[in-house]
C-alpha cells in the first residue's frame, strides 16, 4: 500500500537512524566493529540479577507480573532518590524522580511536555543521533551549538538564545558526551545554567555515562546547582548495569510532575515492573558502585588502548579527543575528507565507525569527523581495527 | 516552579487518568474494586515465567541484557507472525510484525507515524480513556461514534468521514470493548473495512480481549479481511500472560514498516529485550492456548456470576451490557444520574467503579453510566460490591 498522504508531517524527514542501520552491517560475523554504543556484556552481573530474578518471582510474582503505577516501582523510586541525594547532591525535596524505559523515553516525554511543533531545542554540535531524531520526531526546530573543548560555546549559546524566542529546551550530554567524548567544564556548566534561568528555558541533562570516569576529576552535574527548578536530569541503567532491561529515570522540579506522568501514561502506562524490581533488588542486596568501578577499570585499559594504537598508527593530519572516561572518542580529518564514503571503504576491509555527518542537526551539513567506540572489541581487534583506519586514512592524507 | 509558560499545548488538556486516579483510592485495603483493569493474578504463570527467566540468564545473559534491535526480538516476532497466520488467518506476506511495550505504544506510534495536529481520529463512545489520551497529547480532533449493540454505527462514521476531510484513523477495539464488552458483528466489521477503504484512512484494531472468549461465537479480526493495507492490528500480552511485562505487537501493511520502526527509535530504542525472550521460551516450551482456555474458564465464572449479581441486586431502571467474553461489563442508568457522585458514594461505602466520563471524547459531556470490572475479585466480593452498588442505585432511583 501507498502511505504517501497518509504519513503525519513530523515523520517525512525523520529516517531510520544511520547508526542503527550500520549497526547491521557491524554485526556481521568477522566485522570489527567500533561503530556501537554498546556496553561490554561482560559487564552485566548476570548472576546477580539471576539471583534477583529467582527471588522475585519466588516470592512477589504477582506484584512482577501485574501492572503497577506509572511513576515507577515505589521502592526503587526510593532507592535512586536517596542516590541522587547522597552521591550527586541533588535536593530531592525540591525534585521528583520517576522510572522510564530508557533515558530515550526521557528525552521523549520531556519533548512531549515542553515543545510544541515549530519550537526551539539547542543541542551540541555534533550530539546524540537518537535524541536529535526525538526533537524532529515532534517538528522541533533544531539550534546547534558549537562544541568546544570544555563544552558548548556560551557566546554562541547565548547569541542563539537571544535571537530566538521559540527556544524551550537545551539538550546537553555535559559528561563524556556521545560522540565527542568531551566534558563540559564546571564554569561552562554553571553558565549554562544562568542562561538557562535568564532566557527561561530548560536544560535537559543528560547524563548516560557520568559516572563512568576513569581518569582526571569529577565535575558536579549541573541539576546539582539548579536551584531554581530549571534543569530536567536523566540517569540511565544501560551503561552500568544493564540497557536490554531498559531501565532510566528522571529527575526534574515538582511542578512538571503532572505533565510528565500524563505524557507517560499515554505512551506506554509504565515502564516492565520485573525490571523495576530486579534493580531495586541489586540495589538491596549488592553494591552498584562496585559494579561501577569493574566497568571503569575495563574502559580505562580498553580507552587507554586504544589512544595508544591511535598515537602509533593514525597520521598526524587527523586529530582526535582523549576522554577521561566513556566510551567514546571523536575523530576529525582534515576538511574535504567524506567519512561515508571512508565507511564504506572500511566496511570492505571489516572495520565499521559511525560517520560524523549522522551527529549533526543539519544532516546535509558535510563533516570530515566520525566516531569510535572503545567499550566493546577485545585489545587485539582494537589494534587491528585501528591499524586498518590508519592505514586507510594515510592513503587518503597522503 | 511555575511551568505554566513552558508546557506544550498538546499537554494543556490532557488530565491525569482518572481511571488511574481512582485506582489509588481502590488500591487502598478494604476497598472492594470493580474499577480496574487488571487480569486476575493467579493467572500468570508465574512458574513458567521463572524457569523461562532462568533458562535465559543461564545460557544467553549477553543477548537479554544488551541492547537489540527495535523491530523486536527476532525469534519472538517470527512467533507471533506464525500465530497471526495460523490463528487469526492474516496473510503475513504482505504484513509486518513488530514487538512494542504495550498495545498502549501501539497506538501512541501509529498516532505518530499518522496523525498531525488537528487531523481527526475516530472513536467508539464511549472508548478506552488510555487511548483517547494517547490521541490528545497529538491534537488530534477526537470525533466520536456512537456504540450500537452490533458496534460503531455505521452511518454515523460514514457521515462523519464524509463531512470532515481530516480523518486519519478509526480507533475500535472491536471485541469485548472496553468500556462496553460489546462485541462488533461481522457485518459491521466489514463495513468498516469497506468505508476506511473508499475514504482511505486507516483502522487501528486494538485487540487485547479478542482471545478471551467464554460463550458465543468468535467473529474474525478487521485485520484477517484485509486485503489493502488499511487496518493497523495490535495484539498484547497483559491479558493473557503479564501486562507488567509490558509485551503487545503491531502487524501492519509493508508500507508503513519504517515510519513505525523509526518512530519506536525515537520513542524508547527497543522494548524490554529480557522480557520479549521470556515470552519467546514460554511460546516455545509451552501451550499458550491452554494458558488462555483457563483464563476464559475464570472470567466465564467471574462475569456470569456478576451478571447473576446484578440480576438479583440492581434495580430495573438500571440496564447492562451481557459480555461474552473480556473483562468489563458496562452499565446504563436513567438520565440525569451523576455517575462521580455515585462514585464518592460507593467510595464511602468501599466500592468502586470507573465513571462513564471517563471514557467519552468528549470529557464535558454529561453520563449516567459506569463501568464495571470482573476479572479480579472473588466470588464473595463480586456478590458484596454488586449489592452494595444495587443499593446505592435503588436509593437513587427510588
Amino acid at each position: 500500500m501507498d502511505f504517501s498522504n497518509l504519513i503525519a508531517d513530523r515523520m517525512l524527514e525523520v529516517k531510520a537512524s544511520a547508526v542503527r542501520e550500520i549497526f547491521k552491517v557491524a554485526s556481521q560475523p568477522g566485522v570489527i566493529t567500533l561503530a556501537g554504543g554498546n556496553p561490554a556484556p561482560e559487564s552485566f552481573p548476570a548472576e546477580e540479577i539471576k539471583e534477583a530474578a529467582m527471588a522475585i518471582l519466588t516470592q512477589q510474582p504477582s506484584v512482577a507480573l501485574q501492572y503497577n503505577l506509572s511513576e515507577g516501582y515505589p521502592r526503587l523510586r526510593e532507592q535512586l532518590a536517596n542516590r541522587m541525594e547522597k552521591k550527586f547532591g541533588i535536593d530531592m525535596s525540591k525534585n521528583e524522580l520517576i522510572v522510564v524505559s530508557g533515558s530515550q523515553q526521557g528525552a521523549d516525554l520531556t519533548t512531549k511536555a515542553l515543545v510544541n511543533e515549530g519550537d526551539g531545542v539547542i543541542c551540541e554540535e555534533p550530539s546524540f543521533i537518537g535524541c536529535l531524531n526525538t526533537f524532529r520526531t515532534y517538528k522541533a526546530k533544531l539550534y546547534g551549538v558549537r562544541m568546544n573543548d570544555d563544552g558548548m560555546d556560551m557566546e554562541m549559546l547565548e547569541e542563539t538564545l537571544k535571537n530566538n524566542k521559540n527556544i524551550k529546551l537545551i539538550y546537553t550530554i555535559p559528561t563524556f558526551q556521545n560522540p565527542s567524548g568531551k566534558t563540559t567544564s564546571l564554569a561552562v556548566r554553571k553558565k549554562m545554567l544562568e542562561l538557562a534561568v535568564k532566557y527561561n528555558v530548560i536544560i535537559y541533562e543528560d547524563n548516560p555515562y557520568g559516572e563512568l570516569r576513569f581518569s582526571g576529576e569529577e565535575v558536579p552535574t549541573i541539576k546539582s546547582m539548579d536551584t531554581t527548578g530549571h534543569v530536567i536530569y536523566a540517569g540511565s541503567f544501560s551503561k552500568v548495569f544493564s540497557p536490554g532491561l531498559r531501565l532510566a529515570y528522571l529527575v526534574f522540579d515538582k511542578g512538571i510532575m503532572e505533565k510528565i506522568v500524563v505524557g507517560k501514561q499515554a505512551t506506554d502506562v509504565h515502564t516492565n515492573v520485573f525490571s523495576q524490581m530486579i534493580a531495586s533488588y541489586y540495589l538491596e542486596h549488592y553494591d552498584l558502585d562496585a559494579q561501577i568501578e569493574k566497568i571503569r577499570l575495563l574502559y580505562k585499559h580498553r580507552g587507554e588502548w586504544m589512544l595508544t594504537c591511535m598515537d602509533k598508527y593514525f597520521p598526524k593530519a587527523a586529530s582526535w579527543t582523549r576522554p577521561e572516561g566513556g566510551i567514546f572518542i571523536w575523530v576529525t580529518l582534515p576538511e574535504g575528507i567524506d567519512t561515508q564514503k571512508l565507511l564504506s571503504e572500511a566496511i570492505e576491509k571489516k572495520v565499521a565507525f559511525v560517520p560524523g555527518v549522522a551527529f549533526m542537526t543539519d544532516i546535509n551539513q558535510p563533516t570530515s569527523a566520525l566516531r569510535l567506540n572503545f567499550s566493546t572489541m577485545p585489545d587485539d581487534k582494537i589494534e587491528e581495527g585501528i591499524r586498518i583506519l590508519g592505514e586507510l586514512l594515510a592513503e587518503k592524507l597522503g
